[in-house]
């Protein structure tokens, strides 16, 4: 299968971030074969099995979202104004509530929205992961997928730190899948005990997979190590030795000095989650100075209750305004590095750059079409400007895993949304009754 | 002319902030007449004109955008990162480049932008007011429009201050006009001597219409008046005598406890810009302060180069983000408020809550309809969160304005998309030039 791509405004994200004003993109299989300007194209458009006309459209590297939660759909709008809402509505409910197949198919919701907005690899972070291995495999999309591991029985497990358990079967069961990296989740340093820490990032190693994890997020995280043991959590999982290039560390909002050093040292990539960390009030990370050390640092939807949305475009937004204000200069963070983030950036924090985050010949073909006829994208001087500030999720009209195409004009290739969105419902009633009590 | 609409999620904003969860309302020509559940529902379908269904759909208040520049389309995406873009960028391209023709055509474009994000009013100031009061009146929007005076010769005047006399035209042409509310909107209380701010005042006090401001947006504003008067801008404004419940002052950033004293007793309302205040780095106002003094608040875009969007979804969820972050409280400015805030809030610093604001029998049928069925808008607990964390602006489907459809099914009733823009397009030559060279 060859596939061409004309008359784009290709942003290819790599190291020079090259750019091709009416550029051409030619997939065969999973791969980028030839990507350059559109004048320079030799072969006819004859020899392509299809040929899509990028006319009015931006071309980015499919977008990375570093961490994000897809078994959590159902709780969308749900207490998004409560204090200690985790506590209060997310983990009562999910114990009392979620099921294999409701994760599934919130899974399964959660995975054609984040595809629709140009998404094409997210990490998760979740119970049931097999159950979202599978949908993610029917999804057709990348992902590193972390088995949750906490410190108290849950809706997959009856035991505490059962997830490692789990993750036991679960990490070989999918470890040579094309698109899906197993990984192993502990939920937090502070819900989980120092020896399962130190056992998930056994079985991290041992398979040679990603481990994710919430770090530096709660105050009362924060004040737990304070009081424990003297130290931040970052400097405690180090002191256990949990700490490495495989740990995909979410949130990190609360870091010293000397943290941002240990990040450093040991090689740990951050998902920066601007919308849920603000939008609950935690605090704004020290993107500036981490990027200064040069620890990678992508973006995260975080979870659909927290977000509330699967998109980068939010995020993209948020992160530019909140970090341009936090540090009292317009100029700071220009959009072009922002669009790295969502792309790039983001695969580097995975572990994954060899393979995708930039439109480069042999890399992956994961690819996305934003198209720039709808009212908010004109004009364009400055085609990452007008991503960044003016593009939301609505405007992504292709995009391409692996080279399959799975959105085309805005719909679902593979998927009918409104099937997807009733099996969901219908899983639902359970849990809706539930919420409703509690809220 | 009478329409139904049923079977609408509506949330009326009415003072109890009434909610029928399936109701319907009756617009008759230009009015609302009937609002209530639908089971109430009295009449048949066939004593319509037109019957909508609701089905899928949360119903709302027509929003309020209480400060843009529609003028300013062709400057999107231009310099967006660049610092004292003011005048490094658009003060020069202004008056090199803006013309007549160039505000008209953009204003219309800005206009649509509006209307297909479910924004019925607007507070603009810029120049050639009454080219874009003709575009507001052909493309039926309801708006105050306000002349910029500014103490330099600019696109629209050869002399200084030339706005005073440009208004003195313009304010009783469009006085009488159904929708158009003409005002006068001295750029800055730096950017004009006492006497133009005065004389500014006078005439919007001699026609009974409104008088719209930037003020106490930029850091050398507050500077230029602690040094040549020991005052705030507010401070001086009030000794000079130009506040008064007239004034719709925009941003309000920097305000000291005197100053929102001082707003309080003059009667001003102000207009919040979240997206632009912190896009550029300015500041976070203290809309929590003024809220509890009863000041009244409402949202506005800004122009699309400071914004950069010309639609109320993004600052809500802005200033949801900002204001929690802000004042490290989750709970505190809860989606509820913040929809009110985009819509009746929003009436009252326009002086229009009679009017619109509301969906409420007797007030003008200005009515907006938000699809729930896109990805992003499921599931929906509470339709305020999902307006304000969820929703964008693509996920408007109808909108209403004096009882005339503007919107249907997320296209414009009476212009074409496309048209408009190649119109803007083929004015902007000499301006993308110009700001080509520029940046």
């Amino acid at each position: 299968m060859k596939t061409l791509i004309k008359n784009s405004h290709i942003l290819t994200m790599d190291e020079k971030r090259t750019e091709y004003s009416e550029g051409y993109l030619i997939i065969e299989d999973r791969i980028i074969l030839e990507i350059g300007s559109y004048d320079q194209l030799i072969q006819k458009e004859i020899d392509f099995d299809e040929v899509i006309d990028g006319h009015h459209t931006i071309t980015i590297p499919g977008m990375i979202n570093t961490h994000t939660h897809i078994g959590m759909i159902p709780f969308r709008s749900l207490g998004d104004d409560c204090p200690d809402r985790l506590h209060r509505v997310l983990f009562p409910l999910e114990i009392a509530c979620m099921t294999k197949e409701l994760a599934y198919h919130s899974g399964k919701y959660a995975i054609a929205e984040m595809q629709l907005a140009g998404i094409t690899t997210f990490t998760d972070m979740y119970y049931f992961e097999d159950a979202l291995a599978q949908a993610t495999d029917e999804m057709k999309s990348r992902a590193i997928l972390g088995e949750t591991v906490v410190d108290f029985p849950t809706c997959d497990t009856p035991i505490a730190h059962g997830g490692i358990d789990y993750a036991k079967k679960f990490i070989p069961k999918w470890l040579n899948h094309e698109l899906i990296t197993p990984a192993i989740a502990p939920h937090a340093p502070n819900t989980n005990d120092p020896e399962s820490l130190k056992a998930a990032a056994a079985l991290a190693e041992e398979y040679g997979v990603p481990m994710t994890m919430h770090i530096a997020e709660m105050d009362y995280e924060m004040n737990h190590f304070s009081e424990k043991y003297n130290a931040t959590p970052i400097a405690f999982l180090q002191s256990i030795g949990v700490l490495s290039p495989r740990l995909i560390a979410a949130h990190c909002i609360h870091l010293s000095d000397q943290d941002l050093q240990i990040l450093k040292k040991e090689g740990v990539g951050v998902a920066h989650c601007i919308g849920a960390n603000t939008k609950s009030a935690k605090g704004i990370a020290r993107i500036k100075d981490m990027l200064e050390l040069s620890i990678p640092v992508g973006l995260g939807t975080d979870g659909p209750s927290s977000g509330n949305t699967l998109d980068l475009f939010t995020q993209m937004k948020l992160v530019a305004n909140f970090h341009k204000t936090n540090l009292h200069d317009r100029s700071i963070f220009p959009a072009k590095e922002i669009v790295a983030m969502a792309t790039i950036e983001g695969a580097k924090v995975l572990n994954m750059a060899n393979q995708i985050g930039s439109l480069e010949v042999g890399k992956r073909a994961d690819i996305v079409l934003v198209e720039t006829t709808s009212v908010n994208m004109f004009p364009i001087f400055d085609a990452y400007a007008a991503l960044v500030y003016s593009a939301n999720a609505s405007n992504v009209q292709d995009a391409f895993i692996n080279g399959t195409s799975v959105v085309r004009n805005k719909k679902l290739v593979n998927n009918d949304l409104s099937a997807l969105r009733s099996n969901l419902a219908a899983e639902m009633t359970f849990f809706s009754k539930k919420a409703k009590e509690l809220t």
